[in-house]
């Protein structure tokens, strides 16, 4: 069985529709299909799930929710799908958008699921149209359980059994993405790009032999197509590579999302909707060792520092847990440590902070860890350069701060040796998209011949 | 004034004796004299220290009590001093042997610390046989306060109001490094090492102009001479830089010692006994960067790293502050964490550990904070590139890196990104002597130039 997952401009309109319909039915093994939300059908379009989050805020103009119902409307009348849907989508959104049942998040969770329930109402009446075996498949039947708000949504471990017996459909079941129900009857959405979690957890819970990630890109790039001229494309990936990669804005594929696959040790592919022959980019648990140690390299912008200095703070024992103690009681995580005998850097993402929360931090770390020096620094990026054969390859440090150190740029941080996989860079923002350049083409550009 | 402390060997024998005579009488603003106990005459000598630690041990056999009472009698024999100071060495030591009042680590103590203790009396006696204004200062007298056990033995805060007044001294106080006593009066010991720190102490309470350190070198190499055939001489380091430096076996001066003369910003100043014309290496706060951004370089062995690996780790608010709370309740300090996406290593060193304690913090880690993996792995070294001209410096871990990867070394760890003035390479201990090399030959050979 193939669990399949299209994401918004997939579905984001009838033309579309068709795309998805002709894919399913190419391979009668593609039985469960989890669908997004209507995308963006051009460039300055508006997603369906953010026309829905504006109408939830801005409940006095009834512009963005009479645009949620003529997106669904144009699809069934170019479909020809039944009136009643259009009916269902104007009734249950203003029911919901009405709704003072609960605190704002479920509230706010009730109407953003409304896209991806529709899209799949939508194309399960579609699929029904055309005489195929299809319906439906809502989250709170399949016993798609979620935690209780207050934790992490995520999905109950207990779900995978229930969730296991979808194995048997004999009919296509079309699922929304993005989420699903507390034990108490809640909805309770994923983060932001969802559905490819759900897509995952579906494909893990029937031992799927594939699961299909079918996005608007023929395949992954080695680094960002906006930074690098046609960078080269990635067939064949790792989980880890992957989920490295997806540190630092690569965007493809949740990240969470690879967690369900990885277990069972799934392949996934990611491919595209728009031209499904392409044979896109397949991720793996294993692959076998090119003569190329790096196999993609990504970069994000937004990191601060918290700098703290005291005298002989190596012979305190408890200093950095007793920092970090301080950064964990304001609700940040972070993501790297470096340290020198007497000082320690936090690397934390900028939009964790608020002006009064780094007061606080760094007044009770002066104050409570009697450090000398504490400040937080900002405008800096993290560059990351990710691939399997890195842990084989001497010298591969040499060759990536060569690269930078002929930009001129200073390396800020660098962190290697935990991950066997990847290699971080921090730098200032300013020089984030040199250094990428840099880096590409000492790692991807072939060796130019002497002539 | 300057204080001036001179280490075990410059106390070895009634020769070094007149030496230091010599040097204290050079300058009158000489007038606090720290000693350490006589260290080795030759290179297989015992060092008094080390044989009053085993008298303690092996209280049977009286020979390493009779090799101290006979060290110090030649002394006072070559320096015709009076023989009451014998036969104080002889009663002393055998009522503190014998003493059964207080624990064992209190009785420890109070024989180690004897061999500061004579060789002050022994010096004073001798500055006075030549008719000098000298006394032997005691540590209670002059009240040089310690924290209590149980607590790190350190100076009481306090301490230094009392001190201060030594500033007024006419006389030469000598002053026997390494002990004080506690408030409740039990005698107690700094680290090993801890004359420097006594020193140090007096230097900043009298707001000393100047903290001679006298040992047996003629200056700091700026690497360890048995790796490198006559590695360079530093004339003027900072203490950030001495600092960092003494992180990875660098024993000139001990780590500690530093503390109290950097927060009053008094230069230290390393002289030999045998050679006092020699400039040494000045220690200070601050100073010009020259064209060489490393000022020195140093190694150490026998550290381990905690590999804990878990997916969508990064996601996971407190993970690695609970970490390192499990590493902390078994009593051991860490050096380093490096980590990527999913995984955080904590670098250790091995003298911390025993099987049971690595069995106990994997399994605690295994089950409590649910890692995928956690594993301990042996036998590092940690390489240190230590300069102020670091942080300015483009293209240094470049120059590092490509230094290593001519060796054929990996490198398992690099740390950068808090200290602006080191970087530290975590490498095999079989790779290090080779890369100790390399890396000097990088930063410290005079460029050669074509003929």
């Amino acid at each position: 069985m193939i669990v399949c997952k299209f994401g918004g401009t997939s579905m984001a309109n009838a033309r579309q529709f068709e795309k998805v319909k002709a894919i399913v039915t190419a391979n009668p093994t593609r039985r469960i299909v989890v669908v997004s939300a209507p995308g963006k059908r051009f460039s300055n379009d508006q997603k369906v799930t953010d026309l829905l989050i504006e109408a939830f805020y801005d409940s006095q103009s009834q512009n963005s929710a009479l645009q949620v119902i003529e997106r669904f409307t144009s699809i069934q009348q170019d479909l020809d799908l039944p009136v009643e849907l259009v009916e269902l989508v104007t009734t249950e959104l203003s029911t919901r958008l009405g709704s003072s049942e609960g605190d704002v998040n479920s509230r706010l969770d009730a109407v953003k699921a409304l896209g991806e329930e529709f899209s799949a109402r939508f194309f399960a009446a579609y699929l029904s149209s055309q005489g195929l075996p299809a319906r439906f498949a809502d989250p709170q039947d399949i016993s798609l359980l979620m935690t209780e708000p207050g934790e992490r949504a995520q999905l109950l471990e207990d779900s995978y059994k229930e969730l296991r017996k979808l194995k048997d459909t004999t009919e296509i079941l079309v699922v929304p993405g993005f989420y699903g129900y507390t034990q108490s009857g809640k909805l309770r959405t994923f983060e932001r790009g969802g559905s490819d979690i759900t897509g995952s957890i579906l494909a893990a819970a029937v031992d799927a032999e594939l699961y299909e990630n079918f996005t608007d890109v023929d395949f992954v790039y080695a680094a960002n197509p906006n930074i690098i001229d046609r960078p080269e494309q990635i067939e064949l990936i790792t989980y880890r590579e992957m989920r490295e990669l997806s540190y630092a804005g690569f965007t493809v594929i949740h990240d969470e999302a690879l967690m369900p696959v990885y277990r069972k040790q799934i392949p996934v592919e990611i491919k595209n909707t728009n031209n499904p022959s392409a044979p896109g980019t397949k991720i793996v648990a294993h692959r076998l060792l090119t003569d190329r140690p790096v196999t993609g390299l990504t970069a994000d912008e937004g990191f601060s520092i918290l700098y703290v200095s005291k005298y002989l703070m190596n012979r305190e024992l408890g200093f950095g847990r007793k920092l970090l103690q301080i950064i964990e009681e304001e609700g940040i995580s972070y993501e790297h440590t470096p340290s020198g005998l007497d000082d320690i850097s936090v690397i934390i993402r900028s939009h964790y902070l608020t002006p009064k929360k780094e007061q606080r931090i760094v007044n009770r770390v002066l104050q409570e860890l009697g450090a000398e020096v504490a400040y937080f620094k900002h405008g800096l990026s993290m560059i990351v350069l990710v691939g399997e054969g890195m842990r084989n390859s001497t010298g591969l440090a040499a060759r990536a701060t060569a690269a930078i150190s002929q930009t001129g740029a200073n390396i800020e941080m660098i962190n290697q040796g935990s991950s066997e996989v990847s290699l971080v860079f921090g730098v200032l923002e300013k020089d984030k998209e040199k250094i990428v350049r840099a880096l590409y083409d000492a790692f991807f550009q072939p060796v130019k011949l002497r002539v």
